[in-house]
């Protein structure tokens, strides 16, 4: 399955290290691609690629000014549109669904998510209906569509490769 | 289970939401109590006691300028010491341990994790061995120690509820 993300609405400074972490979730959970949208930041494009550079995978990131264009081209190109919101129906309920598209765009909004963003998805979907967390909601999200084989390890083939340990940090 | 969690090295402002996103996941996902050290934040207390009294539950926050005597006290009290690092064992394979331990403080680090957290603590787990997200890494821990459990609903009796939707807010 082919998984891209869309981040809604990224404000400078606040969202810096939200966005950083949404997009860091993204690419270690296994999905190829992330679009933001709201203020453009070269500091979020610069630390996503020096990551990428490290450790490795075909993760890409891009700006766009105008989600309505990122929204309509993914629809084109035959991708199910699944906005994850607390006011969404349950992962749980909707999972063997979303398990058998081939390819999705999974939306992830900040602040305030405009209507027509609801309007437009295939699927609003809610990991629990409590406030939490956009890079929680993506996690949970991508480990269940995925059925948890991201943990299992992907093999990024970067330069840094960690060698798992009781105590301590040890690298390959 | 009774599960609590330690936030270490809080920063002002680089960690504000980082950790509110923390301690807002933690309470989602069912933990009792998140304890935070670093610098004292009064406004990450107030918006975290603010969900709470809008939510529901009964989730606390506390400061301590002393992460060593935070992990102390629990060892004390009989605590089973869960440290989240991207370096430790995985997930997948100590889960079936700690669905076996009555109470566990989890402990997410900031940027350098202190080198004796590594060894007080019983258990290093990974979430993957790539870099991502404390945020991430703390929902999929919880959502795994309690078999997605509160994915189906805790029920937290707050003065608002959301009635799950396929498109738009609806509230009970």
């Amino acid at each position: 399955m082919e998984i891209h993300i869309l981040r809604l609405g990224h404000r400078l400074p606040r969202d810096e290290r939200i966005s950083t972490h949404v997009a860091l979730v993204a690419r270690a959970f296994g999905a190829g691609k992330i679009t933001y949208c709201g203020q453009h930041d070269s500091g979020l494009e610069d630390s996503i690629s020096r990551i990428c550079a490290r450790w490795g995978g075909d993760f890409a990131i891009e700006y766009s000014s105008s989600y309505k264009k990122v929204i309509s081209q993914y629809k084109k190109h035959g991708y199910s549109l699944v906005h994850l919101t607390m006011y969404g129906l349950p992962v749980q309920d909707v999972l063997s669904k979303l398990k058998l598209e081939e390819k999705i765009l999974l939306i992830v909004g900040s602040e305030a998510v405009p209507g027509d963003v609801y309007e437009s998805s295939n699927y609003n979907v809610s990991i629990t209906n409590q406030p939490h967390s956009e890079v929680a909601a993506l996690a949970i999200t991508l480990d269940r569509i995925c059925s948890g084989a991201e943990l299992e390890g992907i093999d990024f083939g970067g330069k840094i490769r960690i060698k798992p340990s009781a105590k301590g940090k040890e690298f390959v």
